[in-house]
């Protein structure tokens, strides 16, 4: 097996405060949730039938397939959740329970290894026929996520074998040999599993099939016009624009061609990981460039303040640069969790903050801004503007969901968000040869294996509120090695220490990362001070939608009004330039959290009265204004919803 | 026939600059372009075959229907526009084609009176069986419209005949009497056109079959649901709201008890007109009290400034009070013209000055706005905020055309314009036994009979650009009569003399009509000053959309901002509180247009180089702003355009 700084970080166990509430929900809540929802067995929610469409394929029952052609993924998805839950929180019930849903899993299994229940029990005769729109791939490349944290977590093979079945038998239908099907999944995920696969077992043709998928994409002639005309397809695609049908699955141009981001943000950001994956893992700096072009459009061109991506509504997809409206964008849950794999596969391609700091920002504000803080419920689209009146009568707003929803039919977004914070843990460090990485700032005690020995940290915080970082060290024996620590680009004049000595940053600092190189000894300390004064942030003025407005941030974590602080019509409310912003942390409001307050001022209606138009000068009132994080919202009362206010 | 005020005004001739030039583009470019349209001989255009559809129901060719089922209404428009045209252009060879299309259209008709060439040619068994979808009445009410006109102008009876025959059908076939049809069409405009027809021709069956139509809509149990079920249609309707599935047609309620503007714009306007109508033609109080509800809904929270209605693209529709997006509305030329027809009849139940200043505000903004300079090409959809990147890769956007259109296979708006604009000098005065109001202002020589006797009024002005108006009075002979005239809502400080001598405005002033009774005398000038200063208008702050800032407006007509002046980025402009607005008469821009300028400021983008988001000062630099009236925009350069503007 392949020593590389993306193989799991073992034993990290994460003691944070923040982290850890989410962890238990996701623990208590959404995964307990997830299973009962996928038996059906949740009374007022769509029907799920996940769980039984395996037991059909299987042969076990009888009945008929229902559900998405996707529904497998639910199950894959939940199994990752569980993998990586049982990782922190072990509960053999729970790990039965998973092993039995894995036995059903492989006795649906065919004999030549192939796994789909929806061709299976319902159109035997029709796999592999629309790889374009039927997601065969995208369900076996969960499902091979799940296999392998499975297998990371509990040291069980089965799931792995099954997958490992399962992706001989994809690697020996398609490729460019004669016999071969010369295609690739309409929905990208397979791509990154496969690497992942590659990863744990160290089979190479695992790398080699994914790298295939990914420089086959969008080569020509186009393989969706290939199937297209072998299944007598002759219906135009309901997505098309100046690349033709194709731009939806960013599959116009060969992926090395592509400069912006375009199409479905879920599938660009599956894509992309699995691109900087293979950049990294086969040292092709043509796909290395690729991935920096489009990083740099996503995030310097299309990307919300909360790490939101996908712009509109029509395709769940980008639109263009600096089109980032707030009360009709899509900015969904998965699409900000993909944006974190990308991220930190970036950050495995270049130790550079900036992939470190939009991850961060994509964590505490566009990924769990999707679940309500008891785990209920949740948003698939994250709005940063929202007025519940125009969600209920405008059809150009109804995809903005005024409050979170219950499990969805289509449900992607809830077992994404429990996988991903379940394994938040992984996110923290990375190590490279002798050089630990330290991306995140939470809570945590591990073990890492650094240079051939073992070295615990522990790390002490209470971020994102406080401004304190503490890393306490214990390697086997003193020895030398770097710990690379992140100073995150929103702060301005940090302080780092090493046993109580301040470091000068600027003389360590590169891309972002204060590289401390020393030997190490039991109890050495480092200690970081990352002033979090509240910054009005604005945005680019390319970006239409938000002239004249600012948003509130402090550390990481961007702010929003809402009405049941702020009262109704939040686009009244000005917050003049030299107000006062003040901070203060509120134990029992919204589980903890610190929250912004300042003297505004409101537009005075008092000379309004029932015109619509007049030239009236404009006056205004004091106005309280408290602001509270932004993912935070929408936990009580229901309302209106601003992250960017307007200024005076 | 009855004598009202609604009666044609006759020998108004329109002699003003800024009409008469419409008015030429209207007979020189419009009318002949669309007669080319309706008989398929433009190139590049859609076809129509509205001609060709009469010729094959008259059994004189072969062929297929082709089109909407509306197509007729093409035809009735352009012959509607025509009369108007003749009335103030004598055409001898245009006229003559209009008679052999009447001739035409007389062979089309059915023995029974029947007129509907989609029905006859295509589905002769499917009479009146969908009159939800079908639109047999819209096209008949055109018709009619298009026929009392074309008498009244040229006194020529025979398309009068046919519509008669036909309105007697409907007659026959709709009421609540057994064996007839207890229905009402699901695109309003009969309803107005019998009014108009019974005005004409004193036959009060046809006053009474609009007042069933209107008096019948929205009853339960519900007509739609009653044909639906007659012709076994359980599809639901693709509208649906609190309301079911009948708001769009304004059919919800009993229209007496509707108090908010819903639904397809153009059909709710339609509706309106001819619920005024009926008001004052049968003095219905609980009429009356419904259509001034509306009014003071649609004027009052669901209007833009240029008096464009209808919020949303999806059916073209109303959404809510206050919400009135500028980029993604729908405000439809037509809509906005059934604004002003709305108007027009509110006048005609009251004179108040508030229906005249609304006619004003859709006439020298949203209406006219529909069409370019030189009449060959057209907006359906007026937005007031136009990103042109954003039209082309939006979806949410894509009915906000960047650009105006040639004619459309759905050609409602162009036609709909030829005959408001021809026939604008109906709408300058009315008269109610020995008064004259004057509403509008512009130049013209018209011959009125007030109190029995003649009065030639001439009306000179370069409105809107001047603010002089003056009217010379002829009358027969000397004798006492009311000259009412308008002192409109937006101005303040008017003068009014009359041969001279300044009259108290506030002594004679009733809903802001100056009256002015007295015995007139040949020669007698009435001379009116209007100031236009330029205005910073706000929007009631309750409208979240235009917070933060203002529209200009001079006199009647509200101000842009295009890219083509002011550069890219327009939402980068600030217009300081204290800036000076300049206005200038340019005679070479746009036909002679006032154009605003002033030192505004704009958004500073030196220190931004590839960064989204971050924490800056708000720095500007000067920039010179330059606004032109909103109607005149997208005729020079395409690009962005803004009508409110950033404040600083």
């Amino acid at each position: 097996m392949k020593e590389t700084e993306i193989k799991k970080i073992e034993n990290v166990k994460v003691t944070d405060d923040f982290w850890r509430r989410r962890m238990d929900v996701i623990r208590d809540e959404v995964i307990p949730y997830q299973w009962e929802a996928i038996n059906d067995r949740i009374p007022d929610a769509p029907a799920s039938h996940a769980i039984q469409n395996f037991r059909i394929a299987a042969g076990e029952t009888s009945g008929e397939f229902f559900g998405f052609v996707f529904q497998d993924s639910d199950v894959a998805k939940w199994l990752e959740a569980v993998a990586y839950s049982l990782e922190s929180d072990p509960n053999p019930e729970l790990e039965k329970t998973a092993d039995q849903v894995i036995e059903l899993i492989e006795r649906a299994q065919q004999k030549n290894g192939y796994l789909n229940t929806y061709f299976t029990v319902k159109e035997p005769e029709g796999k592999w026929s629309n790889l374009r729109d039927r997601h065969e791939m995208y369900c076996a490349g969960h499902m091979i996520e799940a296999a392998v944290a499975y297998y990371q977590v509990t040291g069980k093979r089965k799931l792995l074998d099954i997958m490992c079945r399962f992706a001989d038998h994809i690697n020996a239908v398609f490729g460019k040999e004669e016999n071969k099907i010369p295609g690739y999944d309409g929905h990208q995920e397979i791509e990154l599993a496969l690497v992942k696969l590659y990863q744990e077992t160290g089979l190479k043709r695992y790398l080699k099939l994914s790298k295939y998928f990914i420089d086959e994409r969008g080569q020509k002639p186009h393989f969706f016009d290939y199937e297209k005309e072998a299944r007598n397809d002759d219906k135009k695609f309901w997505w098309n624009d100046e690349y033709g049908d194709y731009s939806y699955h960013q599959a116009h141009l060969p992926v090395r061609e592509q400069k912006e981001a375009i199409g479905h943000a879920v599938r660009a950001m599956y894509m992309y990981t699995a691109m900087a994956d293979l950049a990294r893992e086969t040292g092709d700096e043509s796909l290395k460039e690729a991935c920096e072009t489009l990083w740099e459009n996503v995030t310097q061109r299309q990307m919300y303040i909360t790490g939101g991506v996908g712009s509109q509504d029509f395709g769940e997809a980008f639109s263009f640069d600096y089109d980032l409206p707030n009360a009709t964008c899509y900015t969904e849950t998965c699409a900000s969790i993909g944006l974190v794999f990308w991220a930190k596969r970036m950050l495995g391609i270049e130790k550079n903050r900036k992939y470190a700091d939009v991850m961060e920002r994509a964590l505490y504000n566009g990924t769990i801004s999707g679940m309500d803080l008891d785990g209920k419920k949740f948003f698939y689209v994250n709005p940063l503007e929202v007025w519940p009146k125009a969600s209920e009568k405008r059809k150009d707003k109804e995809h903005v969901k005024p409050i979170r929803q219950k499990w969805y039919s289509c449900a992607c977004c809830p077992p994404n968000l429990a996988r991903l914070i379940s394994s938040i843990g992984h996110y923290i460090y990375s190590t490279d040869r002798n050089e630990v990485f330290v991306h995140l700032y939470m809570g945590n005690e591990s073990e890492l294996d650094i240079g051939g020995q073992k070295v615990q940290i522990v790390q002490e915080t209470k971020y994102p509120w406080d401004e304190h970082v503490k890393l306490t060290l214990t390697p086997e024996t003193s020895s030398e090695f770097t710990m690379a620590v992140r100073i995150p680009g929103w702060c301005e004049g940090a302080i780092l220490k090493v046993n109580g000595n301040i470091v000068e940053i600027p003389s360590c600092l590169k891309n972002g990362y204060a590289y401390l190189t020393r030997m190490w000894e039991k109890g050495d300390e480092i200690e970081l001070f990352l002033p979090m004064p509240i910054e009005r942030i604005r945005a680019n003025p390319k970006v239409r939608e938000n002239a004249g407005k600012v948003a509130l941030q402090r550390g990481p974590v961007v702010y929003c009004l809402e009405e049941v602080d702020n009262g109704t019509n939040l686009s009244s409310i000005r917050l003049p330039q030299d107000a006062k912003l003040q901070g203060t942390f509120e134990e029992n409001l919204l589980e903890g959290i610190y929250i912004i307050t300042a003297q505004a001022e409101q537009v005075d209606e008092t000379e309004w009265n029932e015109e619509l138009y007049k030239p009236i000068e404009h006056k205004t009132k004091p106005f309280p204004l408290k602001a509270i994080p932004y993912y935070s919202w929408c936990n009580r009362k229901p309302g209106e919803m601003i992250v960017w206010i307007a200024e005076n």
